[in-house]
């Protein structure tokens, strides 16, 4: 690990890959308060909804009136996920700072979710790229490799692919790549010899990991990756997310038990963790049914606690 | 990490940390039944039960049957806790394989608990080692250095102090040390520093860290330790043990997740997943309303998982 006052940029995803998997629906006002408490704790980058098909994920419709309401929100960098050209162009038009784009390494798992294949997708994202660049206003876009680190179809991913995929990504002029480990099959082994590989190909272009919680491992995962310079981590505020593959199964990493580690550890997110774990009220109020996981906040913050925080006006 | 067919010893406490904070009782004939299954799942060590007042402690009342039903069992290593010389001779008397005491580094929570100071308890050991010592049938003396990693009471302990009294406690002739994190305020940060602190002053007399669940960090300071050359793990079927300072709080590391983990690492247990998942079974009709955790028992083994351990027959 370097220098104690090292930085991590926690992106919260609740609001997109933890609502969309959610039974309830959370009404538009509901989350533009509750992405507001988010970012007044400290978060500085939020997945605030997704682009995609309303008749396929209705909890994401109003996702452009989302992003239209919290770009004011001071300092906060509002991502949006899109699937293709035409939720890229939507993430555009709402004003969204980013676009992130999941790309699956698993041609099997590409297929049955996009009926395309990895390579087609891996164009379908030049195209973006090309049609974003194009724009007079900026867009940082982002790729996710989803299934970069096992398939529930295809079982292994060889870390060769994946250093390829990540590769053709690349050279597509995305400004940014993450690993995710979208069915939960990851360990630390298979984090290290898979991050290390990916750097080898594609070096700093590689910045996030995209962590589920799913045999128990997420917190242990993102230390492997932390050990090998990964300073970007995807999480859920209350392990939001669940797997679509594996009902009653744990969702992503826990935001407040990730900042917990984070900061105990030295590593500064700008989180104020006190103020995260409030902002759980909302959330179970809006969503009662929902289960909220976290150890830190069912045992409470332990008095051993320093955070790494600049102190916040309110 | 060195080699690929590194072993680690799973020592499996549910029978005596998880039983003893359980609600509900669990008869000596069940957990026979139950410590049976656990080995034929292929734990090989098994802390089975503590000598200590049954007015404190009834769940552990039968702790000398436990033992002495279980001694048969082919190739366990049978340990027995014990906070003082009477519970060592009655560890021993039953004819226990290993003995564990917990000796607290915190002054603090030494004296709450058991009415003595550290420097006491670590003369109360010298006392258990020379009486062992002078017995025909050798014991095997492990010590617990509990509140290694912070005190609900005390807040942080240094790891200076816990290096000077793991000094102490290897000076008395004890066979082993363990790091246990009482309350569960350790980090992956803090288990390297404590670590070194102690292998730097005991070398290899350090062989286990104890580990809780708390904060949702119980995997990522297990990775920590592994990195350092520890091979010895306690943990809880089911994440049993809860935590006596904060009701609603994670027990122990889950035994379930840590197999998964390390099998996943390349790293041998000898344990069979899938047995080890099947013996929840009795333990959940036995003590139906204890909530039992682990992600891989919840979202199933998943299809890219190989296991280390030697097939074994029935």
């Amino acid at each position: 690990m370097s220098a104690a006052r090292d930085t991590v940029t926690v992106c919260e995803v609740g609001p997109r890959d933890g609502l969309q998997m959610a039974q309830g629906r959370m009404a538009t006002d509901v989350k533009l308060r509750w992405i507001r408490q988010l970012a007044d704790a400290g978060l500085r980058e939020i997945e605030v909804g997704s682009f995609v098909s309303p008749r396929m994920i209705p909890q994401m419709a109003d996702t452009g009136e989302v992003v239209r309401g919290v770009l004011a929100i001071d300092g906060l960098t509002v991502c949006a996920l899109a699937c293709n050209l035409k939720g890229a162009i939507a993430a555009h038009d709402a004003g969204a700072h980013v676009v992130a784009i999941p790309v699956s390494v698993s041609d099997t798992h590409s297929r049955a979710n996009v009926n395309k294949g990895t390579d087609d997708q891996v164009e379908m994202v030049r195209g973006i790229v090309d049609w974003v660049r194009a724009q007079a206003r900026p867009m940082r876009i982002d790729v996710a490799a989803a299934t970069a680190f096992g398939c529930s179809m295809e079982g292994d991913v060889p870390r060769q692919r994946v250093a390829q995929v990540a590769t053709a990504l690349a050279a597509t002029g995305v400004d940014r790549i993450a690993l995710a480990d979208t069915v939960g099959y990851a360990h630390p082994a298979l984090v290290r010899d898979t991050v290390r590989e990916v750097q080898d190909a594609i070096g700093a272009r590689l910045t996030k990991l995209h962590l589920h919680d799913t045999m128990g491992l997420g917190l242990a995962n993102a230390l492997a990756g932390l050990e090998l310079g990964i300073r970007e981590f995807d999480s859920c505020l209350g392990g939001l997310g669940g797997c679509p593959f594996a009902p009653g199964a744990s969702g992503n990493i826990v935001t407040e038990d990730l900042v917990f580690m984070l900061e105990s550890m030295g590593l500064a997110t700008g989180v104020d963790l006190q103020r995260l774990i409030a902002a759980r009220g909302l959330l179970h109020e809006s969503l009662p049914d929902e289960p909220l996981r976290s150890g830190v906040a069912a045992a409470g913050i332990p008095r051993t606690f320093r955070s790494n925080a600049p102190v916040r006006g309110l």
